[in-house]
Protein backbone atom coordinates (compact mmCIF):
# COMPACT_ATOMS: atom_id res chain seq x y z
CA UNK A 1 0.00 0.00 0.00
CA UNK A 2 1.42 3.35 -1.04
CA UNK A 3 1.58 5.52 2.41
CA UNK A 4 1.07 8.92 -0.05
CA UNK A 5 -1.94 7.52 -1.23
CA UNK A 6 -3.74 7.97 2.13
CA UNK A 7 -2.68 10.99 2.26
CA UNK A 8 -4.99 12.75 -0.38
CA UNK A 9 -7.04 15.53 0.91
CA UNK A 10 -10.25 13.41 1.40
CA UNK A 11 -9.16 11.54 3.75
CA UNK A 12 -7.55 14.39 5.87
CA UNK A 13 -10.82 15.77 5.61
CA UNK A 14 -12.10 12.65 7.26
CA UNK A 15 -9.50 12.13 9.53
CA UNK A 16 -9.48 15.33 11.21
CA UNK A 17 -13.00 15.17 11.66
CA UNK A 18 -12.88 12.00 13.33
CA UNK A 19 -11.25 13.23 17.20
CA UNK A 20 -13.09 15.17 19.20
CA UNK A 21 -13.25 15.40 23.14
CA UNK A 22 -16.58 15.34 24.88
CA UNK A 23 -16.28 18.72 26.72
CA UNK A 24 -16.51 19.91 22.75
CA UNK A 25 -19.71 18.49 22.64
CA UNK A 26 -23.08 20.01 23.78
CA UNK A 27 -24.99 18.40 26.42
CA UNK A 28 -29.06 18.86 25.39
CA UNK A 29 -31.47 17.92 28.26
CA UNK A 30 -33.74 14.86 27.98
CA UNK A 31 -36.94 15.67 28.00
CA UNK A 32 -38.52 13.07 29.50
CA UNK A 33 -36.08 12.95 32.69
CA UNK A 34 -35.15 14.99 35.25
CA UNK A 35 -31.34 16.22 35.80
CA UNK A 36 -30.74 14.09 32.45
CA UNK A 37 -28.59 14.68 29.68
CA UNK A 38 -27.36 13.42 26.32
CA UNK A 39 -24.35 13.88 24.37
CA UNK A 40 -24.09 12.37 20.65
CA UNK A 41 -20.63 11.63 20.36
CA UNK A 42 -20.71 10.05 17.53
CA UNK A 43 -23.88 10.88 14.71
CA UNK A 44 -26.41 9.30 12.28
CA UNK A 45 -24.73 11.07 9.50
CA UNK A 46 -20.93 9.85 11.02
CA UNK A 47 -21.28 6.56 12.55
CA UNK A 48 -22.93 4.52 9.07
CA UNK A 49 -24.29 1.49 11.41
CA UNK A 50 -24.61 2.92 14.79
CA UNK A 51 -24.43 5.91 17.11
CA UNK A 52 -22.54 6.65 20.64
CA UNK A 53 -24.54 9.08 22.72
CA UNK A 54 -23.39 9.48 26.30
CA UNK A 55 -25.78 10.38 29.11
CA UNK A 56 -25.14 12.19 32.72
CA UNK A 57 -27.87 11.92 34.94
CA UNK A 58 -26.86 14.20 38.02
CA UNK A 59 -27.64 13.15 42.03
CA UNK A 60 -31.29 12.56 42.32
CA UNK A 61 -31.98 12.34 38.43
CA UNK A 62 -33.43 10.14 36.69
CA UNK A 63 -34.92 9.02 33.22
CA UNK A 64 -38.30 7.12 34.16
CA UNK A 65 -39.74 3.79 32.23
CA UNK A 66 -39.62 3.82 29.03
CA UNK A 67 -39.49 1.23 25.43
CA UNK A 68 -37.24 2.13 22.39
CA UNK A 69 -37.91 0.19 19.11
CA UNK A 70 -33.36 -0.19 19.41
CA UNK A 71 -31.17 -2.16 22.15
CA UNK A 72 -28.68 -0.43 23.89
CA UNK A 73 -25.13 -1.19 24.76
CA UNK A 74 -23.98 0.38 27.64
CA UNK A 75 -20.75 1.56 29.61
CA UNK A 76 -20.67 2.91 32.81
CA UNK A 77 -18.36 5.65 33.14
CA UNK A 78 -18.64 6.97 36.47
CA UNK A 79 -20.79 7.19 39.13
CA UNK A 80 -23.60 4.43 40.01
CA UNK A 81 -27.57 3.98 39.28
CA UNK A 82 -30.29 1.61 39.62
CA UNK A 83 -31.38 0.37 36.48
CA UNK A 84 -34.95 -1.25 35.72
CA UNK A 85 -34.91 -4.14 32.85
CA UNK A 86 -38.18 -5.46 32.22
CA UNK A 87 -39.00 -5.31 35.68
CA UNK A 88 -36.05 -6.21 37.05
CA UNK A 89 -34.09 -3.84 39.36
CA UNK A 90 -29.87 -3.53 39.25
CA UNK A 91 -27.45 -1.62 40.52
CA UNK A 92 -24.43 -0.57 38.37
CA UNK A 93 -21.28 1.23 38.75
CA UNK A 94 -18.26 2.59 37.23
CA UNK A 95 -16.98 0.02 34.16
CA UNK A 96 -20.49 -2.27 34.41
CA UNK A 97 -22.02 -3.11 30.97
CA UNK A 98 -25.56 -3.33 30.45
CA UNK A 99 -27.38 -4.82 27.44
CA UNK A 100 -30.91 -3.95 26.86
CA UNK A 101 -32.52 -5.24 24.42
CA UNK A 102 -35.17 -3.30 22.37
CA UNK A 103 -38.70 -2.91 23.32
CA UNK A 104 -38.16 -4.12 26.86
CA UNK A 105 -39.11 -1.64 29.82
CA UNK A 106 -36.37 0.41 31.21
CA UNK A 107 -35.82 3.05 34.13
CA UNK A 108 -32.32 4.82 34.97
CA UNK A 109 -32.23 6.25 38.59
CA UNK A 110 -28.78 8.13 39.85
CA UNK A 111 -27.50 6.72 43.19
CA UNK A 112 -25.55 8.26 45.47
CA UNK A 113 -23.49 11.74 45.33
CA UNK A 114 -21.72 11.78 42.04
CA UNK A 115 -23.10 12.23 38.37
CA UNK A 116 -24.06 8.88 36.46
CA UNK A 117 -22.24 8.88 33.57
CA UNK A 118 -22.68 6.20 31.00
CA UNK A 119 -22.46 5.59 26.94
CA UNK A 120 -25.42 4.06 25.08
CA UNK A 121 -24.34 2.80 21.71
CA UNK A 122 -28.01 2.35 19.84
CA UNK A 123 -27.78 1.37 15.70
CA UNK A 124 -28.51 4.33 13.11
CA UNK A 125 -32.05 3.09 12.73
CA UNK A 126 -35.52 5.11 13.60
CA UNK A 127 -36.35 5.09 16.91
CA UNK A 128 -39.38 5.57 18.76
CA UNK A 129 -39.28 6.34 22.45
CA UNK A 130 -42.82 5.52 24.34
CA UNK A 131 -43.20 6.25 28.29
CA UNK A 132 -44.68 3.74 30.38
CA UNK A 133 -47.26 5.91 32.81
CA UNK A 134 -47.03 5.08 36.35
CA UNK A 135 -49.34 3.20 37.56
CA UNK B 1 -48.20 -2.36 29.54
CA UNK B 2 -48.30 -5.28 31.89
CA UNK B 3 -45.61 -5.00 34.09
CA UNK B 4 -46.25 -8.75 35.51
CA UNK B 5 -46.12 -10.04 31.74
CA UNK B 6 -42.74 -8.71 31.56
CA UNK B 7 -41.65 -10.98 34.34
CA UNK B 8 -41.73 -13.96 32.23
CA UNK B 9 -38.85 -16.45 32.89
CA UNK B 10 -37.35 -15.91 29.48
CA UNK B 11 -37.03 -12.26 29.95
CA UNK B 12 -35.94 -12.69 33.28
CA UNK B 13 -32.94 -14.82 32.16
CA UNK B 14 -32.49 -12.24 29.36
CA UNK B 15 -32.28 -9.73 31.94
CA UNK B 16 -29.81 -11.38 34.17
CA UNK B 17 -27.08 -11.83 31.31
CA UNK B 18 -27.47 -8.65 30.60
CA UNK B 19 -25.46 -7.19 33.03
CA UNK B 20 -21.30 -7.49 33.77
CA UNK B 21 -18.44 -6.19 34.82
CA UNK B 22 -14.85 -5.82 33.08
CA UNK B 23 -13.38 -7.64 35.94
CA UNK B 24 -15.03 -10.82 35.05
CA UNK B 25 -14.37 -10.88 31.13
CA UNK B 26 -10.69 -12.39 30.06
CA UNK B 27 -8.47 -10.55 28.66
CA UNK B 28 -7.16 -12.27 25.68
CA UNK B 29 -3.61 -11.09 24.33
CA UNK B 30 -3.69 -9.28 20.60
CA UNK B 31 -1.67 -11.28 18.19
CA UNK B 32 -0.33 -8.69 16.37
CA UNK B 33 0.02 -6.07 18.43
CA UNK B 34 2.86 -5.33 22.10
CA UNK B 35 1.58 -5.50 25.34
CA UNK B 36 -1.89 -5.35 23.99
CA UNK B 37 -4.96 -7.20 25.22
CA UNK B 38 -8.27 -7.64 24.07
CA UNK B 39 -11.99 -8.25 26.16
CA UNK B 40 -14.82 -8.65 24.15
CA UNK B 41 -17.53 -7.16 26.76
CA UNK B 42 -20.39 -7.91 24.27
CA UNK B 43 -20.14 -10.10 21.59
CA UNK B 44 -21.60 -11.20 18.21
CA UNK B 45 -24.05 -13.68 19.73
CA UNK B 46 -25.47 -11.24 22.11
CA UNK B 47 -25.47 -7.65 19.96
CA UNK B 48 -27.63 -8.19 17.12
CA UNK B 49 -26.36 -5.36 15.44
CA UNK B 50 -22.54 -4.22 16.90
CA UNK B 51 -20.33 -5.64 19.13
CA UNK B 52 -18.84 -3.96 22.25
CA UNK B 53 -15.00 -4.20 22.94
CA UNK B 54 -12.39 -3.03 25.48
CA UNK B 55 -8.30 -2.51 24.71
CA UNK B 56 -5.65 -2.17 27.20
CA UNK B 57 -2.22 -1.21 25.48
CA UNK B 58 0.33 -1.31 28.70
CA UNK B 59 3.48 1.00 28.64
CA UNK B 60 5.35 0.82 25.76
CA UNK B 61 3.04 -1.26 23.57
CA UNK B 62 1.48 -1.00 20.44
CA UNK B 63 -0.81 -2.38 17.77
CA UNK B 64 0.62 -1.94 14.56
CA UNK B 65 -0.40 -0.69 11.12
CA UNK B 66 -3.34 -2.44 9.59
CA UNK B 67 -6.74 -2.08 7.95
CA UNK B 68 -9.91 -3.50 8.97
CA UNK B 69 -13.13 -4.33 6.79
CA UNK B 70 -15.41 -2.69 9.58
CA UNK B 71 -15.69 0.97 10.76
CA UNK B 72 -14.30 1.47 14.52
CA UNK B 73 -16.00 4.08 16.76
CA UNK B 74 -13.72 4.34 19.73
CA UNK B 75 -14.17 6.20 23.39
CA UNK B 76 -10.66 6.85 25.27
CA UNK B 77 -11.17 5.51 28.86
CA UNK B 78 -7.93 6.39 30.56
CA UNK B 79 -4.06 7.05 29.33
CA UNK B 80 -3.11 8.36 26.00
CA UNK B 81 -1.60 7.24 22.88
CA UNK B 82 -0.97 7.95 19.50
CA UNK B 83 -2.98 6.83 16.78
CA UNK B 84 -2.06 7.39 13.21
CA UNK B 85 -5.13 7.18 10.95
CA UNK B 86 -4.72 7.28 7.38
CA UNK B 87 -1.68 8.87 7.93
CA UNK B 88 -2.57 11.26 9.78
CA UNK B 89 -0.77 10.91 13.70
CA UNK B 90 -3.30 12.17 16.40
CA UNK B 91 -2.88 12.19 20.41
CA UNK B 92 -5.93 10.84 22.52
CA UNK B 93 -6.82 10.71 25.77
CA UNK B 94 -9.36 10.12 28.56
CA UNK B 95 -12.77 11.08 27.26
CA UNK B 96 -11.57 11.41 23.83
CA UNK B 97 -14.03 10.14 20.47
CA UNK B 98 -12.61 8.17 17.62
CA UNK B 99 -13.36 7.21 14.55
CA UNK B 100 -11.78 5.17 12.04
CA UNK B 101 -13.83 4.79 8.88
CA UNK B 102 -13.51 1.28 7.25
CA UNK B 103 -10.40 0.33 5.19
CA UNK B 104 -8.57 2.80 6.27
CA UNK B 105 -4.86 2.05 7.92
CA UNK B 106 -4.62 2.74 11.31
CA UNK B 107 -2.24 2.26 14.23
CA UNK B 108 -2.22 2.69 18.26
CA UNK B 109 1.01 3.30 20.38
CA UNK B 110 0.41 3.65 24.33
CA UNK B 111 2.22 6.75 25.74
CA UNK B 112 3.24 7.67 29.04
CA UNK B 113 3.44 5.27 32.53
CA UNK B 114 -0.74 4.14 32.71
CA UNK B 115 -2.07 1.62 30.72
CA UNK B 116 -3.58 3.13 27.47
CA UNK B 117 -7.53 1.73 27.42
CA UNK B 118 -10.42 2.12 25.07
CA UNK B 119 -13.42 0.86 24.15
CA UNK B 120 -14.37 0.14 20.53
CA UNK B 121 -17.22 -0.88 18.94
CA UNK B 122 -17.77 -2.42 15.41
CA UNK B 123 -20.64 -3.19 13.49
CA UNK B 124 -21.62 -7.30 13.98
CA UNK B 125 -20.41 -8.31 10.68
CA UNK B 126 -17.35 -10.47 9.49
CA UNK B 127 -13.94 -8.30 9.85
CA UNK B 128 -11.01 -9.02 8.04
CA UNK B 129 -7.71 -7.57 9.49
CA UNK B 130 -5.04 -6.83 7.01
CA UNK B 131 -1.56 -5.82 8.75
CA UNK B 132 0.42 -3.24 6.57
CA UNK B 133 4.09 -4.28 5.94
CA UNK B 134 6.60 -1.71 7.44
CA UNK B 135 8.57 -0.08 4.83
Amino acid sequence: MDREQLKSEEQNSEVLNSMKNIKDIPKEKVKAGTNAYRQVLIGSEEGPNFIMRRFTINPGGEIPAHTNRVEHEQYVLCGSAQICIGGNVIKVKKDDVVFIPAGIPHWYKAEGDEPFVFLCIVPNIPDRVQMIDKK
